[in-house]
């Protein structure tokens, strides 16, 4: 598989988004995050959706000339209208703002809704872990899973992020759902790859690893069994009350997923307890966390985002692998 | 087996709760909670402890004379001290003072420290949800299991709450890390049943449906495999950094379980969107989640907390089922 430099990747993504109407500014910080998530290994949701999206900024799904913006305030909460926009820069200003309010009064959270796709969830958690504060954050989805009892798909997989700051390599949990999500059973699907652990059901009702036989039967399994499907729902409840926006229902009413609904947390840790009590207390924590004795065939216990982190440096500097197709499709485009 | 009037379940808690020197305040409200775990099904936490909980108040590792108190604030956020104190009532109190400071402000954000046992972690998101707020709070604990990638215990199974408020009955997600709570091991343990699905290891390291197994290998299976495995590590992060308290690490360090560290969040929606909103979105959302074909062998798919409504009435009505062992116990107390 072809490796190709970081800066080469955002440099391309980047004139693609220039060249379907993009302003210079919006292409550089959009180009930056899918080629961010594409360095981080996070392949699901930075190269193998890029030309998606980029149909998607084509086809009107995706407006190009709005800005999202505070519509109500009450306290430390804001409400947002992401107006269709483009969801990666959405969520970046979101989550810029939470940090805000999070600064000056120790929590900040924005509820977003009316934006799009934001492609990784980890992305803005990191943003927020960067400025020193924990950074929390989901969206609710289309419907993607049955609820714990049905086999009829009516929940959204609404991935959940957790961000702690840990000096450059905070600890990140970047979690749908769903035991997979649908972009990590696409990816095994492209490969050819079975799951290591049952993922969801096939037609005939059966658990299996099998992720196409998952995404024809559209019944992943949520995390936990009837917890995932609980939590899914408060999400979706907590995301829709908290924006104001649409709930997984009302999104799944449309052709397209449009118009999802987010909240953004900030805490200001570094603020409450001083950065290096932070520092002190997370590597204590992580080092007796790994401090165990691994099981067979396992080389180390590893904290939420470390492994994306080891991938991060060898891509940075190896260069980023791409699926050839894929990327002749970019280079091609449009 | 026999059923109690709820109003007599709560009389004996009190009576014996003053008994060993809780004042008359102290005793009605912690009873109250006991009473109210028992009311719900929630028996793990609730008759089922209540021996151990006195036993805890007698050896010290409870303190009755002390007031969990503020001890630093910075904007929404305060740390409070618990003093080794009831943990049911730290609990109450600082889940009132997220509530206060969420009608001012939005958020409300309390991090306790030095606390004992909430017992029910859901009793507080109620709490919250009483007053119009979506209310999510936490616990660490002593360690109870393994990190993914190893059979060593070394995590909490730190149950986590989420509740959003539905008129009178509240959507309550009350979950621990693992799959099964080790109460709801117990549990069935005691009643000689088995898991619905596995839950955890046996000592040879295989998959089990057997709680006592389980117990043994003290190899829980974390939620979601390796999601709930990193939810346990940030959440105990979370805790201690916002509460300024210990961590699973050094609360394992000592004999008893104690000192824990937890953290409350309040988020008045009432305030921020109108009261009639939430309602009727709530409203909306869960009729939704419920309009689905039940698999073969289930009546209805239910929201998480749904069941527990479903007992309380029965309850309520009914008597409180009670094993008689552990009732002919507090009756015999002290």
């Amino acid at each position: 598989m072809e490796r190709i430099p970081f800066e080469t990747v955002h440099a391309e993504f980047r004139r693609v988004l220039e060249s379907v109407g993009f302003t210079e500014a919006k292409a550089d910080r959009t180009a930056q995050l899918f080629a961010e998530n594409t360095r981080d290994g996070v392949y699901s949701h930075g190269l193998n959706r890029f030309a998606g999206f980029v149909r998607g900024c084509q086809n009107g799904k995706v407006r190009l000339d709005v800005e999202a913006e505070c519509v109500h305030r009450m306290g430390v909460i804001e409400q947002w209208d992401g107006k269709t926009g483009i969801g990666l820069l959405n969520a970046e200003a979101a989550m810029g703002r939470a940090i805000e309010i999070a600064h000056e009064h120790g929590v900040g959270c924005v509820g977003l809704r009316n934006t799009n796709h934001w492609m990784r969830a980890g992305a803005y958690g990191l943003q927020a872990a960067d400025a020193g504060c924990i950074g929390i954050c989901w969206t609710n989805t289309t419907v993607l899973m049955p609820p714990w009892g049905s086999a009829e798909k009516r929940i959204g997989n609404n991935p959940l992020t957790l961000c702690v700051p840990y000096l450059g390599n905070h600890i990140l949990l970047d979690m749908a759902m769903s035991q997979y999500s649908n972009g990590k059973l696409e990816v095994l699907k492209r490969r050819g790859e079975s799951l290591p652990l049952a993922g969801g059901y096939d037609e005939a009702g059966d658990l299996t690893t099998d992720p196409g036989a998952i995404l024809d039967s559209k019944r992943a399994l949520p995390i936990g069994y009837w917890k995932g499907s609980g939590l899914a729902l408060i999400l979706d409840l907590m995301g829709t009350l908290i924006s104001g926006g649409d709930s997984t229902q009302q999104i799944s009413a449309r052709p397209d997923e449009t118009n999802v609904s987010q909240v953004y947390m900030a805490i200001d840790v570094g603020s409450l307890s001083g950065q290096q009590i932070v520092e002190e207390t997370v590597n204590r924590i992580v080092t007796d966390f790994q401090d165990v004795s691994p099981l067979d065939g396992i080389s180390a216990v590893r904290y939420p985002g470390e492994g994306m982190l080891a991938t991060r440096r060898d891509n940075l500097a190896n260069g980023i692998p791409v699926d050839p197709d894929l990327w002749s499709e970019v280079l091609e485009m449009p």
